[in-house]
């Protein structure tokens, strides 16, 4: 793979642990962790960065985190969608993409290049070319801009 | 055990961590987790799937989260009736049950089949027939739900 | 040691895993588990079960979960006044103690018997005489209270 | 390096996890945890201890803690300022410092000891002088007080 263009990352079970906070009213709240807008910022400068959520109920919170507080672009595409949007919108083999779930781990045979987090559900830790040692919400995201640029940046 | 027909599933501990936040108020929100409603969905095509919660006091959390947003049927039963209401409403033979605590761990041995999370209290897993990779929260009920499909309806 | 007579249980880090969700108003919520409930059923019917706290700003929160919910016996002792409180109140040979810290770890020497969750702070699982397998906030209590029934009252 | 005579610690990832909840109005918590305020009263008497944060907006949390609640100084420095905020008010020589991230990794270099938290970003962990066993919001800060009191004050 030449030097990617695209970073594509799943936000929940990424960015977040994948967990939801839930009381009586609903979905109240998602665990954000540290290190990944660090990670962000150095890979920013090199590639563009796109975000995506299938989770409808929760997009405001993810919203009011990743476009609002972190200024990514952000889209809410359904997992059913998920592939036709990205073909649509990306060069896939010019993309990497980072994933968490089952469905994810179809998409990771698709794109230029795949990660996950080490918390990743095993179907996706199995198919993905990298697997960071750090959790999502502990730091994956970081760990994979870092790799990233280790891997296709570091020799220009 | 031929083709199982029903899933049962106890909430707490199993689609969630198994943890409270408690404010001065009481009882405020339960953590969910990634990946279980990718597997119900998958599972739910070939099997009855039936949740069940003895915590009275989080049962409007519960609700909300396992009734109204992922539509699975949810009973509130008690520990002490949990095994009438079972034996009432189920064939245990042709049941899998999930469970994760000390008192599941008796229900293992009337079952066709059980299931713990990696999470779960160490007597659940001493008993249960499978035990998860994943934790309660992280993926239990999903790694079940595929472990399921795999072992009593790959052939068909 | 005989057949103990007092089960004393420091809540913070034992009953929870010790944190504290705060906001910018200040202690808003801490995080209790599963499985200790059943555990403390069965043993409070051979034991008189304590719980003690030092948390004056989250004792609120505490006594709610604690006493109000679970209907246990609950004491605001402070760090200072923690060993002679208890030994005011009990005959420290005839009881087991259940503490995180690295002042618990100190008590540990005094009374009968001393137990530990696996999260506890390293001084204390040291000292300890049992430390769980499971952390706090994840069935610690819950474990050593089936421990003390094996250990103390099986033969019975 | 004779006795330090400064303790300095960055709050997020080592007071805390490193994490924020997120609700659709944005940073609603922060999670600290159990065992750093008794570390810091026994250290509290042998060293100057100064925190500090780069989390603009989540600094009402963090003051609510550590500056309203555990009575520490505390100074909200970017990470873009840190280096020269640190050199103007300290002998960096004499100074310990306990940080988590990528940012904090270079600094390390530059003080008299640097110490980093088990479930730190991987490149603090690398070159930390020391790493706890305990992660932050688990009692890191503890376990770093009481090593600097071993190291640099025992013979005292």
């Amino acid at each position: 793979m030449m030097k990617p263009k695209n970073f594509i990352i799943d936000v929940d079970g990424v960015f977040t642990t994948g967990q939801f906070l839930y009381t009586e009213e609903g979905k109240f709240a998602k665990i954000f962790g540290p290190h990944d807008n660090d990670g962000i910022k150095l890979l920013g400068k090199l590639m563009n960065i796109q975000t995506i959520s299938a989770d409808k109920r929760g997009f405001g919170i993810t919203k009011k985190r990743i476009a609002d507080d972190m200024h990514l672009k952000l889209e809410l595409v359904s997992e059913e969608d998920r592939l036709n949007w990205l073909k649509k919108n990306f060069n896939l083999d010019e993309s990497v993409f980072m994933g968490d779930s089952m469905h994810d781990a179809r998409l990771f045979e698709l794109v230029g290049y795949s990660i996950a987090p080490a918390s990743a559900f095993y179907l996706a830790r199995e198919k993905a070319d990298f697997v960071t040692s750090h959790k999502a919400g502990e730091g994956a995201v970081a760990e994979a801009c870092l790799h990233i640029i280790d891997k296709f940046f570091k020799s220009v």
